[in-house]
């Protein structure tokens, strides 16, 4: 059995703890019944040994696990995670939302979306990376009476993601810190209208709208400012035909928007001009989390 | 010749300066070559004679009327009027946008939806009255470089506004002052997330989510408790069935949405609670400014 999740980039610019999407970056893990439980790591995180032990995905999981099977049996579980750690793209959410599909999925239970949505909830109380995680595509989403009620789009193959992964991360803690405590009326307008011409562009495939509406006031500047670099990234990333050029959440990730046509040009300039970080050019993932059995 | 532009409901609870959409009560002037300037006022309005020589419109077709013509002539201006004054329904939006089409139109010049917007913007710094007046429907907008950047969207005939008129203003000053000076960061993402789960709710046509969507927590309460019976009004309107109920504008105006079969019973249940205020159901307006020659 293999649980599939994408890699998400959130906030978009201005849709602060609302707007997210799905990268075709995926976190995979193949769990087979076994005499003694056992974890192998590939890909992003195998590096860390601690995690083979000090695992959020085995903690989770068996926390619903006990609470869905009457049955005590051990697993292997191999994970191939394509998706970088502490890099603003969704890492943490990708992991919530696997163990919990895993532990229904081992026990063959089908659970419907919106309500594998809502336990994610209870682990990652912000739904911009796990919305997106569960449903794939473009997501609005708010949270009320501890339900995630959203809107989901799905996004077209005339378009990729260009993420550019910074070789350190930003401190999340330092990130939240950085914000202001209070904003004013007209950026906190600024943002509201902002974030608003965004979903209705994504919604309705204005894709010359991007630019214009993915502009933020209220948190990206604060961020990026402790890497300074991301300035160029993003500047580099427009001036080469990025429709959009966004911190992926709170750091370090770039997030880029591009046609297809002008995917590669970026990709190779963001290379040439950034050598110590990483460039991919991905498809979008419209299908978020899946099960094969 | 005949001018006509639709009264429009901006805000939409949490789109502060940023949503608005047009509904069928209309500002109509007709404009014949006379010999002598004169005006007649029917309908809102009407019964305050000032606005026969101190006419906003006047001026502001004037203004560009002589930019336009170099000939020197006199009109008669039919005013119908079905838009109330002070009242948050977009009069002051409907008369610069009128004014501003009629000078082009009694010129025979043919003028863009576009170019029109961004000159009435001259005259009214927010985009999410006049946007609407001039491009009908649903619209999303905000303001960049001294131009409109929208997107628009038909409503369609299933659904109907309703407008519960009361019989005074609110002082748009006293409503400006009564909002705070800054905003928190719970409060300001709380009106992103909003604002932007009902645009795309509306151009999904999404209109389940339009209730939980439309909640403010930036402009309306503050506003509200200047004329606190429209608790009641938003309150009634929700309870029988509208699908959303805001405040229009800075009020004092609120505006509901409700399915064409349970429009009759709101307006019904309305009108018996708050005898002494004007309630109606319309359509929407998904024209905007029309000129007949």
């Amino acid at each position: 059995m293999k649980i599939s999740v994408p890699a998400t980039s959130a906030n978009l610019g201005p849709g602060f703890d609302t707007l997210g999407l799905a990268i075709s970056l995926h976190n995979q893990v193949s769990i087979k019944p076994s005499k003694f439980h056992s974890v192998s790591l590939k890909g992003e995180g195998s590096n860390n040994p601690v995690l083979k032990d000090n695992n959020m995905f085995i903690a989770i999981f068996n926390d619903f696990y006990h609470n869905l099977s009457n049955r005590k049996r051990h697993f292997r579980f191999e994970f191939t995670n394509e998706i970088p750690l502490s890099r603003g793209l969704g890492s943490s959410s990708a992991v919530i939302v696997s163990a919990i599909a895993s532990a229904y999925a081992i026990e063959g239970i089908e659970i419907e979306k919106e309500k594998l949505l809502n336990l994610a909830l209870a682990y990652e109380s912000h739904p911009d990376n796990i919305t997106p995680a569960v449903m794939g595509g473009f997501n609005v989403a708010t949270v009320q009476d501890n339900e995630v009620k959203f809107i989901n789009k799905n996004m077209p193959k005339s378009l990729k993601a260009i993420v550019v992964i910074p070789n350190r991360p930003i401190s999340t803690q330092l990130a939240r810190k950085a914000l202001p405590y209070k904003y004013s009326k007209d950026d906190t307008v600024f943002n509201i209208s902002h974030s608003s011409l965004l979903a209705a562009a994504f919604i309705s495939e204005d894709w010359k709208m991007l630019k214009i509406a993915s502009q933020d006031k209220v948190h990206q500047k604060y961020r990026m400012k402790q890497m300074p670099e991301l300035f160029d990234v993003q500047k580099t990333a427009l001036k080469n035909g990025a429709l959009m050029s966004t911190l992926s959440g709170s750091g370090s990730t770039l997030f880029s928007i591009a046609f297809n046509d002008d995917a590669h040009r970026i990709e190779k300039e963001l290379k040439k001009r950034f050598p110590h970080f990483k460039v991919l050019s991905r498809d979008f993932d419209n299908a978020g989390v899946t099960v094969d059995y």
